[in-house]
């Protein structure tokens, strides 16, 4: 992101008290890198046996894209829809990167979409960790 | 939907056997039409107190949209994908229409909006529970 | 569309009296159905020599979702911004149309992709021409 | 972008010999941004004024992000439909910036989201000139 949406990141936690900005943010990027990662691998992805990842890939791309835009709107933050799209984009990802292993023997964009859709579950499990803890105190 | 795409409907149930093809076909139709109607319902939201509102109904256009689109991929079915973004969906499909119900007496497009998402909650919920029946045979 | 959003249209048509509201409303509709027949005509493209086809079915879906989308927000209409974006539609739906046509001995999807798509195009182009008609009025 | 999604531009590359990979992608760096920034903007608009302003940032995040993708796809590319939707996202993006400004003296958001989105109608343009250039040779 550019220091401009850095900004705005930074004013937009004053209307997020309960949320840990920073783990948010490291969300927000990873799902940015992951659809551009999915949309690159599924374009990539003519060969073989490669219909499945093709088609996961464009499923984690347009769920990572609205899960970002989610994160992105404050003022529709509420934390039961925020939990459960975490949570299916979590599983999306991971299902990504798992079917993405199955082809990183002939597809350099599959080895690589595989660790970026695992770093944005990983964020997305991170941020719901963190959620969990801060409404049950 | 178009003749033309009820028959690439018909086309697409030949690769998804456990799954009732009429049920995700008004999931399908559902979603698409709560996702024009949140469009709409958001361009309309420009008054007092609405921001909640219209910040709610583009994240219910962001998923509603990702929905369908994941319902018209076979390729990539999955039925835990499948069933933790329906919930998903589904979460938010019903928030949205709690909070445009609040806006009824003022606005006509908040009024029908919540009926296009509470009827599209009403889909996904129907869908997750033929799966889940299905998935324990 | 739904009957309910037919009624969210009628309350559109109030706020952009410059345009041919019947004609818009025919122009959202073949984009809703050019999106979705993309987006399945993408996922069933996992043959030979199909990565093209695949590929701008997805470019297909993007756009004709955006440009249904900013027909669905009369608060932002601006003619010129209009008019770029319908050029810019229909001529992608054009040369989807064409991809899928030198696949339509192989695949049905693709054929009726095609008709779906060029019907699209259509809907943009009659649009842009009433739209430079009132302009120039 | 990522480390690993800078690797996978450089292997669409080779891909794409006629096109300047370096402007194509500070044109994509400059949509996400967009994209991002609108989306927030468009979160924070809820003010006495600005329907508009949040219904033209809706359209350039839509707009945007479809742009992004398309550039992502490779195998689509095709130099007259890349022109006009290019052509079309830069028309957005300076006539969303020249709305944001209009809100300038009340919302630090507008006055960001106009600059990343004059950042990005400039990088449009840029990368227009140079297939003007190449298309011409």
């Amino acid at each position: 992101m550019t220091n401009m949406n850095d900004q705005m990141m930074d004013m937009m936690s004053m209307t997020m008290p309960g949320t840990d900005m920073k783990m948010m943010q490291e969300c927000m990027e990873a799902c940015s890198a992951a659809e551009q990662a999915a949309i690159m691998c599924a374009d990539a992805s003519s060969g073989d046996n490669m219909g499945r990842m093709m088609s996961m890939c464009m499923n984690t791309a347009d769920m990572t894209n609205t899960m970002m835009r989610m994160m992105m709107r404050p003022m529709a933050h509420d934390m039961t829809t925020m939990m459960s799209m975490l949570e299916a984009t979590m599983t999306m990802c991971r299902a990504c990167a798992a079917e993405c292993m199955t082809m990183a023997d002939v597809s350099d964009h599959a080895t690589m979409c595989a660790q970026v859709c695992t770093n944005c579950a990983d964020a997305c499990e991170a941020l719901m960790g963190s959620m969990r803890t801060t409404s049950s105190v």
